[in-house]
């Protein structure tokens, strides 16, 4: 009998441990795998997957953001989906249907907000990170089809604002999440022709919207709404020849290094240099193809381009302070993301076709491990729950 | 038999859950109990002190950094000890005295070393993150009465660096442990007399060493070692007038917003605002005391400072762009250190003299709440994970 109580017991432990891991959350990360609806839960210290959770919806153009103790990842799905999964325990703990057609969320400030952006019906909801529940619904500006504008390129910015741009009616909103019960808008229209996408520097004073529409950029200092909303690169976009366009470059892609911005070019193969003091242009680096996502690691000192179709086998590195080519990798067909690991010594790439990730090393440049997954895309690593406008 | 049964294996659930939490580490931290010996864990999120853990030894200066899965703090105490913790546990893991004296450490890009600079004897010992096993033992240049130089300033850098100063002999040392069998020495001589501290950018680049023998401060460009070392700020320091320092400040307390850096000035009661494109002082600001710590809210918009006695009761808070004091706070006798969370929205302000820790809205700049704490002196919150050269 006591054998036996001892097996059972034993057993429990073992089932107890096992439900949930007992572990530091700040190694850890999510990888979006669009075409099963699933993600997997990983390890970037062992370079392991930990689990595999499931039921997920839409996955396509999907995106995460971390809660503040990045245990919990919200995964903002194409279907409308908002997912919070426990990366500990690797389960759903919640999904709800927010919206028709969704493009996108953020994290408030202090951790306690997810903001949502629909495209369909247009406008944010703001729903508790603790159990999903509606706080705030904000429907967007009517267009004259009679519908709200989709709303586009949120993020979050310090103060317990979101910040977003209505595409249909060139808007941009800020909203203060203050005092959740009462939601405050400060509106600036005529802000562009169809913006379709924005950013919010590293710091959170910039945000920047880009424009479907026409060539520029809308620029909001945050610092001071007051000034409103003024333009910049005036030719930045697809420009007077109408250039075939395979992919609109993702705004959040714009890398920092020092003082300047490095941002894919609209349609040509180039990145392009700005200079953050006058945010004027200040040069452009020749690529390989058209750049979807042009990311700094952690100190700025390189710059990780991947490129739309036909060309998304490829990686191009660029040295931030010679502004050259320092490495051209073949990494497959389906190269869609980019993620760095917290401190920069490597950066993890999915590579769509070949159902896998590929480690590098960042200083020599070469592949250190690969993992399995089905169809991966977005790569979401932990730390993002202490950075602005990630 | 069978309730029996249950009310045990109940109860061995208990135990299994309370010996260590499961829980997300993003959102912890611990604070430095100088007086007893311990450490408090805390949590960010609930304002709630976890678990008290005593038994570091001389924790008087003492400071800590984490483990990249932000799980284990590694607690470098002045007298020599190590001691690694798992705050999930709430107990100490090892404990080795690996030095007669020491003044702080670093944890390496990849978060497998752990670095430890010694007065006594000079030089710096480094470890297995794992299990504070020996890896690289590294002497300091002997000094003319055949004793190993003091090394302060330690700092990790990208690369898989760790750079730091030599007191006695005037020398900044790069140590490159990318073949942590192979421990690489990059040597530079007559850097001023006298370094006593040392910090590194944010971005990991630029590492500047403060001197105590005379004015001015010297400059490694971490990306063009092969430029040697250089000297900006000549007239930084205790200045012709041998004004009576009460404090050396702490460089690590270097506050960057944009392109601006704003340091304690030596011996005066000022910040000083220094042009980080040419190194050159661009302002002053005049202040409340003699500075110990000017620290940036995250968004580079606020500076918080605190005083060295006999002004130790208080807190200035700078407005960055303005460069004016937008608020003094009394916030009591022993007011020793101050860590903001991962984005900002609160700060920790360690209060020893009246046993508290008091919690901050940046934005309102008033008071939220209060911990007891014994004699509290460093806050370290486990974001620093993700962070170079903290």
């Amino acid at each position: 009998m006591k054998a036996l109580l001892l097996i059972l017991l034993l057993s429990l432990q073992g089932l107890v441990q096992s439900a949930c891991l007992t572990r530091g959350t700040g190694d850890m990360g999510i990888i979006i795998e669009r075409a099963s609806g699933s993600v997997l839960v990983i390890d970037t210290t062992a370079h392991e997957v930990l689990s595999r959770i499931e039921g997920l919806g839409d996955l396509s153009h999907a995106s995460a953001v971390f809660s503040r103790d990045e245990r919990y990842a919200y995964v903002f799905g194409r279907d409308g989906g908002l997912t919070k999964i426990d990366i500990l325990c690797g389960k759903i703990v919640k999904r709800v249907v927010q919206g028709g057609n969704s493009i996108g969320g953020a994290i408030s400030q202090n951790g306690k907000l997810i903001a949502v952006s629909n495209y369909e019906p247009g406008g944010v909801k703001v729903f508790s990170s603790a159990d999903l529940s509606l706080v705030a619904d904000i429907p967007a500006t009517q267009t004259n089809k009679g519908k709200g504008s989709k709303t586009v390129g949120l993020v979050d910015a310090p103060g317990q604002r979101f910040v977003f741009a209505l595409y249909d009616t060139g808007e941009i909103w800020i909203l203060d999440m203050k005092q959740p019960d009462k939601p405050a808008l400060s509106k600036f229209t005529d802000i562009g022709r169809l913006p379709y996408d924005g950013l919010v520097t590293p710091d959170g004073r910039y945000y920047i919207s880009g424009l479907f529409g026409e060539d520029g950029l809308a620029l909001l200092d945050l610092w001071h709404p007051e000034k409103g909303v003024t333009r910049i690169l005036d030719h930045y976009g697809k420009g007077e020849q109408q250039l075939p366009v395979y992919k609109m470059p993702h705004l959040e892609g714009w890398a920092v290094a020092g003082d300047q911005a490095f941002l894919p070019a609209v349609g040509h193969h180039e990145a392009l240099v700005v200079n953050m003091k006058d945010w004027k242009q200040s040069g452009r680096i020749k690529l390989h193809g058209q750049p979807v996502f042009v990311m700094a690691r952690p100190d700025g000192r390189q710059l990780w381009v991947n490129f739309a179709f036909p060309n998304n086998d490829t990686v191009q590195i660029i040295d931030s302070e010679t502004q050259k080519i320092i490495k051209t990798l073949k990494t497959g067909k389906g190269t869609l993301h980019m993620e760095f690991t917290p401190r920069g010594e490597e950066v993890w790439i999915s590579v769509r076709d070949q159902d896998e990730i590929q480690v590098y090393d960042t200083e020599s440049l070469t592949l250190k491990t690969r993992l399995k997954a089905h169809k991966p895309s977005g790569i979401f690593f932990t730390n993002r729950a202490h950075q602005t406008g990630l």
